[in-house]
Parts: C-alpha cells; structure tokens; sequence
C-alpha cells in the first residue's frame, strides 16, 4: 500500500521546503466541504515549475486556506507535449477537448476561429478550469496554457518554422497518421483540428502552401472534431511521445486505485 | 460539386434496386419535421449487409414512412474493427464511448461489469442509438454490434484464442501500445478498458494469465476511462487498422463538407 494522498492540487505560489502556500477561497471550501479535510491531512501540490510536493493543510477558512510544503515527491521534468490548436466547438464538446487533451499530454490549447466554425465565443475561463482539474487527476506536473482565442492565420503569424503543423485534413490525399509522425519524430509538433464543417478549400490550400504544415488523413471514416482531437494526439503520443519506450519513466504505483 | 445526399440512414430492410424501405415512425418523423423532406428528395442509406444506397423518400406520414432504394453507391466491405470491451461509466459517458467507438471503427461493443464498476445498469438501448448516430453520421457502411452487458469474466468464457484481447493495464510493466499492437498486427483484436478505479488486483491477475491477453501500457498521466477508450482505439486504427495505407480506399470526395 502506498500513502501517497489522493488530492493533487494545482498551486501558483512557490514549492520549497517549509513554504506557506495560499489557497484561494472557492479552493479552500472545496477541500473544508467537499472532501472535509482537516487541518493536518495531506495533499500533493505541483504549479508546473518547482514538481510535485507533499504538503500539509495548515489552515482552512471560508476566505481561503493554506497549505505548507513538506517535501518534493517528484521533480520537475519537461513535458513536451503537442500543441493542440482547434475550432471551438458547440454543447461541451470544447470542455471535453481540454479535458483530454490535458489528460494526452497537450502544452498548449489555442481555439482559433475558421471560416466555418459556427462558435463566436470561447469561455477561456472554462476551459482553464477543465485542463486544470484534469492536470490534478492525470497526474501531470503542469498544466496546459491556454492561449486567447483568435482567427485561424493570425494564430500561424509568426509561427516558428521548426514546430511541425500536422493538419487533420479530411482527404484521401493526406499522408497516413503513421507515416506524418513517423517521418517528423523528434521535432516540437502542433496539430490543427478544423470545425465539424471542415475547412473551406481556399483555407486548407492556404494552409497547404506553409512550409512547416503536413496534412495527416484519418482514415476511411468521417470523424467529428472532438473524436479526431483525442484520436491524434493519442497516435502523437504513442509514436512520437512520452507513451513510448523511450519516454520518461513510470513512477506511479502499478495500479491507479490500489484498495485490493 | 458533388449531389451526394447529406442525410444517411441505417435502416433493417434489405436493399436492391427499386426495394421498398420502410422507415419506422419516429425517423418518418424526423425526416418530415426536422428535416423538413418532402417525397422525391434523396437520401443515403445502409443496413451492415447490402452497401450504401441511393434513395429516395417515397412517403413520410405520422406512423412512418417508405423510402425507394434506387443504386448502389458503395459496396460493402469487410469493416473488421476491433471489439470494444468496456465498464460501464457514470455521467454520459459510456454514450460518448458509444459514439466515438462507431467512429473509430469498433465492431463490437461491449459492457462488462468488473470488480470497481460502480454503473450498476447499463442502458443498451441509448448505447445502440448513439451507435447508430454516430455510423450514420461517420459514413461507416455498419453499425457496431451492441452486446448485452454481462460480468467480465463471463464475457471471456469461450474466447477464441486467435482474437488478442489487449488490456489497458495502468501498469509501467505493460508493453508501451505501438510495440504491443505491431508485434499482433493482423490478428483480429479487441481492447479491454477498466472503470475509473482501475482493475482490481485478483482481476487483473486473472487476466494476465489467459493466453489471449496482451497487457499494454498508456503513458505516464493517468487517463480517464473514456479518454483511454478513445485512445486505444485510434491507436490500433493508425497501426494496424484502416487508417494504414493499406487500409480500404477513400471513396470521399476530399472535403467533408464543400460549400467553397
């Protein structure tokens, strides 16, 4: 059996030894009321710089809380993990691609407005929210920025050529997923997800003309955008990724829930 | 341009030339009220046997309606996903493991009970009509079988030993996904998914003594039980199923949707 606390936190205050870290309001009466700690019990707290610290509930209160580092239980590693640019989409399906994508190792999620995407609006807050608590489940060390929404080629002004830009292309053209991660392995990568319309022919030829963009087919199917979010970044991290041999070690207990 | 019809439909009749279709009530409603069809307009429709057909709407009333198939646009083929077998989730989940299992090309669909599932019922008759949308909308020429859920090591009595049941394990022992699903390649496969508190020891262990059962590994964040699902998925699609190059031919036009 292991101690290792079920609570994992995302912090922005400083880890070191001995440190106050604050928790803010709606934080501390989660914990106070939903999970009725008390001062005392433990959590692990990580803020996507100084690693994963045990610490200590200090204090709860109704305007906030705080917590005290104890000591650090994993160090801080580099996630390089894949851009994910993508079309906003309606009904939660936006949600639930910061949720996964936090949980498949996304660094970046950037909504960028196509000609068809038919969402005027992006709730950045929300999304936040869902790559955060994700990060604290998934047992990641950081959290995914989320970058301000803006239209599809503003986003690519300035793009830094040595990021390649897989684009899920809805064409029987494009290369194979295999084959376009394959042949890219080892360099900083983004993927492009269009609306559930697809990308108009004049954008995707636009697209088509940047030197660093690789179009990518997935397949005889026609997936929706939310299913094809998960489905490259799954293939990305698996091939080219840390889900590879090759990829940081495993430091988790084997079992995620071990009460056996 | 293409004058492909936007509108598919799964339907249980048999399909030839000039066959009579008929459309129970509350499709013959849909396509009446929400659609807005009147008779003569065209439609696309597939059973899982016959291919995907051009029809027409021949009469859409209150108690149902027929449809007039009038040619074969695609042959069937073999759609040889794998099965999916899964614990049942809370919360809307195991739809969308419905519908992004039909997109990603899964067979079979399964729910098996495991030691943690904390789903007591599951509702097979949503699961199939998520299935149904989703192979719909997906331009899949089947709808996945929907198998009655059942305990999980009931599901595996009189497995035929030539299908690899590869298990998400949530282990760091188990073999990282692309080595494990390149060293089956070719066999016919299916993927077991646990609940969200993972398999319980005893179970796992009774799994990993089958002979059929390749553990595999997913990385170093712990992943939801849906996101894993998906990922699995697309992971044996890129490498071993139809999104290979090898895979069926597109018979799309290149764009989903083509207004430009």
């Amino acid at each position: 059996m292991t101690d290792r606390p079920r609570t994992r936190l995302f912090v922005d205050a400083p880890l070191s030894e001995g440190a106050a870290v604050p928790l803010e309001g709606g934080r501390a009466h989660y914990l106070r009321t939903v999970l009725r700690m008390q001062p005392g019990e433990r959590v692990l707290a990580f803020n996507g710089r100084d690693g994963e610290w045990l610490a200590e509930v200090a204090q709860l209160g109704k305007s906030g809380g705080t917590l005290t580092a104890l000591r650090r239980e994993r160090d801080q590693t580099g996630e390089e993990g894949p851009w994910l640019l993508f079309a906003p989409l309606k009904g939660g399906r936006s949600d639930s691609v910061a949720e996964k994508a936090t949980e498949l190792g996304a660094a970046v999620l950037h909504p960028v407005f196509t000609r068809r995407t038919d969402v005027g609006r992006v709730n950045l807050e929300r999304l936040a929210a869902n790559a955060v608590e994700a990060a604290e489940q998934c047992e990641r060390l950081s959290v995914p920025e989320v970058r301000e929404a803006c239209p599809l080629f503003k986003a690519l002004e300035g793009w830094d050529p040595a990021r390649v830009l897989f684009v899920a292309a809805e064409s029987g053209q494009a290369m194979p997923a295999v084959s376009a991660v394959t042949a890219q392995r080892g360099r900083p990568a983004a993927w492009l997800l269009g609306p559930e319309g697809g990308f108009d022919r004049a954008e995707l030829d636009g697209l088509l003309h940047l030197p660093f963009v690789v179009p990518v087919g997935l397949g005889p199917r026609v997936l929706r955008a939310d299913t094809a979010a998960f489905a490259v970044l799954a293939v990305w991290q698996a091939l080219a990724g840390d889900w590879t041999s090759q990829g940081g070690a495993d430091s988790r207990p084997p079992f995620r829930d071990d009460r056996g």
